[in-house]
């Protein structure tokens, strides 16, 4: 059986180059045109956030250095932060294995998620108390205290 | 229009508990009744992989402490490192602001790649030169330098 792109890239060393074109269109986009992006921030290491980008979103993204995703709720291109200022900077994007996640090192201004948390990951598994937490309140804008 | 569960939970205060199994169900479970989890080391924060679990790996993981993940292209319940020893001890789980995607803390040993790679996410782009470069070659076992 013919290896795929992803697979006849494997051993690779470090350095190697392939041309961006080919590269995004072997990506493992789904029915949608779709691929998961992972947002991390860039220097702490948080992870922020899970969403998905189109070809454009990814070309847009790449272009302008601004993080781009595509809204599956709105079914548009979704700027991160074009509205509410919560913006995330472009510093370094990265692809896996076997071509099918994006992971977005980003300087994140503000909160990333809506609830206005600095992350989406606010529940946290307690399995032997047959629970889960939320482990972060929202904060304050004002004085940085939970509201809530 | 009646909130979802996750938007019922947005204003929740730090430590407000809910019951595990409805949690549980209420996640965006896919048509083929999976969901992405984003796997990270609990300790430096390197984003290691992303794969799929099924409402039985997620239960397995919580009872054994150990990454088992949904394996779509074998169609079975894969225990992270079972065959490699490659495994992923479960530090804490958590989900997402809207029960779309999980994001578990765990103590890889030994690389999480199939490739041999500390992490999955080798190919960084370099939009200025439109080329995707390989940052990372495979670690020699014996050694800890590069076999290629």
């Amino acid at each position: 059986m013919r290896k795929s792109f992803f697979e006849e890239l494997e051993l690779s060393p470090e350095g190697y180059a392939v041309d961006l074109e080919p590269f995004m269109e072997s990506l493992s986009w789904n029915d949608q045109g779709l691929i998961p992006v992972i947002t991390q921030q860039y220097d702490s290491g948080e992870v922020l956030m899970m969403a998905w980008m189109s070809r454009e979103s990814l070309a847009m993204t790449l272009k302008e250095k601004r993080v781009t995703y595509w809204s599956r709720s709105r079914q548009q291109l979704w700027e991160k932060g074009k509205v509410s200022g919560n913006t995330q900077g472009l510093i370094e994007l990265r692809a896996d294995c076997d071509g099918d996640t994006l992971l977005c090192l980003a300087d994140q201004q503000g909160p990333a998620c809506h609830t206005g948390r600095a992350n989406c990951f606010y529940f946290r598994f307690c399995p032997e108390e047959s629970q889960v937490v939320v482990s972060a309140g929202i904060p304050d804008p004002e004085d940085g205290h939970s509201q809530v």
